[in-house]
């Protein structure tokens, strides 16, 4: 095959076969195929476009194109053969395990990752989460979970897996050695102008995801203010194509369109967020996290065939997070990855900023709307995440106490605490936080935090 | 700037500044910008265009990316003031010369520049020529002035410019200081499958042309089946397009739209081509060559303000082709650039093949049609020129009398005439050229030669 054929294929609004599609990727990942040729070729996708089966072809060629994890009691390390013949797998009960995971596309004030593992895996579903730090003004679960004291999220593979499949869940960073394709295909389209290009987005995160040998895939596709997708149309669109890729690749795969019009919870930072996680864990809080946490955990647990019905799943959520079962599995969890879960009982071992300033609101009136993507770039400019690669992380700044949308507040009242080290970005936060919010007198609803299911 | 921020705007079908274009021509011209970026900006303008303004900023950033030639007595070492003073013009006659060029978008048998340079330059005409070599299926001039013993056209530029300063005309090849940024950018399309994009083509031809140094340009743009457009409608859009950049660049300019439905000429390779062209300046043909030579000619005699008319000019030049003055102004051209102009008495001194085999026709009747490009492809087979960059270039293997579309043919008698060394490519070339006739019961008019003028 001739790799400017198939660019020109592409250009001329083609589409490419998965054996062109794979000789492409193997060929970018193995250095036979130049940079300069690559970032043509994705410059002709975002351009062109692809459809579901391209898209699925090169999912799967960049999946394939490092390990893809194989799990003894289930996964991708069971043959396809045994997963239809439901009289053998309920003959097997304590050794045929279901692997599920959650994949967000991002936002503000996101933890929900870190109630919903280890209260999934409390039910008897295995999660294996390989997941991701902060990107552009989106925070990263892994941030947050290093905020934990002497928590690791660079474990190799084979402890990784013996953490799943023995505590259940576990939550680590990507590793060298899986799906290498996207990790130098990534980095060519950052400096490319080829990210924002929807089967290169679909295919980076689903091939990401299917390398964790899953039977299952949960989409959380967040939409609004502070999500990468500011409308509904365009989470759906990204939504029914990760959905797609995920079914053509045989995977269960459903994805929620969930709100992001403000921030999930009400704090934003590393510390802060897990802080507000252990809340939610004893049952402190019942608010937004809870409920896209269940949202997202029922569809896990009908996936898994756990729960027979959301109902169901939802009673048996609910059982786990009052019965302290959820709780007792994310500390587990923490110590498995070497991590000091003396925070649950005492929150106050997390790292600490020097000095909070409470944000005061200038005027009497209800919050109508929040620039949830402003907010974002405030807590980076804290230091709470990064604005290029090389910048450190400082995992106490943030803030706590965000009012939320459709609450009514006084002039000198706060619309939240900012948490600041030092002085560093405190003005640019300051600035950026308060003209974040739009007070008016009219009292606003809320958004619904689902919108749709889609699969 | 910000790089990737270029690309993107051009990739949302924004239009760039003059300054941005330049920014990244320079930048990549000068290795800051690396390959993997400027091929992705090209496939976003591939994809998304480019207007006349941008396109003429990118012609202009090119050819200032290297040496633009000054004119000591025109052209672009004249300043613009003196050009437009018409008094002041007249008062200098004999130090005010006009430099004209001819460009041809490339055919079969396009022998046209040979006869072209002299015969304009016999009129008082100065015709700086930096001419290219075969590309695709299409003869390059540079490759058949190379079949004249000894004759140089890699000429250093001052011995070119004194060349042209003193004979009239000179033909040599692209020189490393003219337009590098399109030399680096033409060898990136040329990988990355972002040659056929209309900007990119226009700004490639037209800043190594304008970095002649001219007052103005004549393009001969050619449709048909043996030219890179296929339809009149491409072609004028190309043209339009040249043009547009070419007067948006202050010089003189037009286009004629002209036939390649079939060889120009009954002669197809290099040195059966210069052997062709010297029968034309001896009166003895009467034909497409002659026809289209003159419509270019007669415009650049226009342009030059040295014909009043196309009437005049079609004069003048008729008369310097009867007297002999232009035949003589090829073998001073050909002495001066080191050639034997003993050819041009004796065509045996130029190479000869060692064999020559007539393609027969298998039928009677007219031939109707002529597949051009295969029989470019054709002559390339035998060694006319090069399937790829390293090939070495037969010069005296080619065809000769080419049957023309309109003649009647009749079983047994020649197409053509096959003229070969050894047996490269012969059964291929012979089949391919046969296939290239299509005989059929009734006659055909052959199309005009010249369509439409544009300017």
């Amino acid at each position: 095959m001739n790799v400017s054929q198939l660019i020109s294929k592409k250009r001329d609004s083609h589409a490419l076969s998965a054996d062109e599609i794979q000789f492409l990727v193997n060929g970018f990942t193995e250095g036979k195929i130049p940079d300069y040729q690559m970032s043509a070729f994705a410059m002709a996708v975002f351009c062109r476009g692809m459809n579901f089966d391209e898209t699925t072809a090169l999912t799967r060629a960049m999946m394939e194109s490092g390990r893809v994890l194989k799990w003894k009691t289930g996964g991708s390390g069971v043959p396809p053969v045994n997963r239809s013949e439901k009289g053998r797998r309920d003959a097997y009960p304590t050794i045929r395990n279901f692997y599920c995971d959650k994949h967000s596309t991002g936002g503000i004030g996101d933890k929900i990752s870190l109630v919903l593992a280890p209260l999934v895996a409390s039910c008897g579903v295995r999660v294996p989460m390989i997941s991701g730090r902060g990107l552009g003004h989106t925070g990263g679960t892994l941030d947050k979970l290093e905020s934990i004291p002497r928590f690791k999220t660079n474990l190799p593979v084979a402890k990784f897996q013996g953490i799943v499949d023995k505590v259940g869940c576990a939550i680590i960073g990507q590793t060298a050695d899986l799906c290498p394709a996207d990790k130098k295909l990534y980095a060519l389209r950052d400096v490319t102008a080829t990210v924002p290009s929807l089967p290169l987005i679909v295919s980076s995160i689903m091939s990401k995801k299917l390398a964790e040998g899953l039977d299952g895939l949960v989409l959380d596709v967040k939409w609004g203010s502070g999500a990468f997708m500011k409308t509904v149309a365009d989470a759906e669109t990204l939504a029914e194509a990760m959905v797609a890729v995920g079914k053509l690749m045989d995977k269960k795969c459903c994805a929620l369109i969930t709100d992001m019009n403000q921030p999930l919870g009400r704090t934003a930072g590393n510390a802060l967020e897990v802080e507000e996680t252990i809340e939610v864990f004893n049952g402190e809080r019942i608010d937004d996290v809870l409920e896209v946490t269940m949202a997202l955990g029922s569809e896990m647990l009908v996936m898994a065939g756990v729960a027979s019905s959301s109902e169901a799943a939802h009673a048996m959520l609910n059982e786990k997070l009052l019965s302290g079962a959820a709780l007792k599995k994310f500390a587990e969890m923490i110590r498995a990855q070497g991590g000091n879960d003396d925070v649950m009982e005492n929150p106050r071992k997390l790292p600490r900023a020097k000095k909070t300033d409470a944000l005061k609101s200038r005027k009497d009136g209800f919050i109508q709307a929040v620039d949830t993507e402003r907010l974002g770039w405030a807590a980076i400019s804290l230091g709470a995440g990064r604005k290029v690669a090389t910048d450190t992380v400082d995992h106490a700044v943030g803030f706590s106490g965000i009012r939320k949308i459709g609450e009514c507040v006084k002039r000198g009242e706060p619309l939240l605490t900012l948490h600041s080290n030092g002085t560093r970005g405190l003005t640019e936060a300051a600035h950026l936080a308060e003209t974040a919010f739009l007070i008016g007198e009219d009292r606003i609803e809320p958004l619904p935090l689902t919108v749709e299911k889609i699969d």
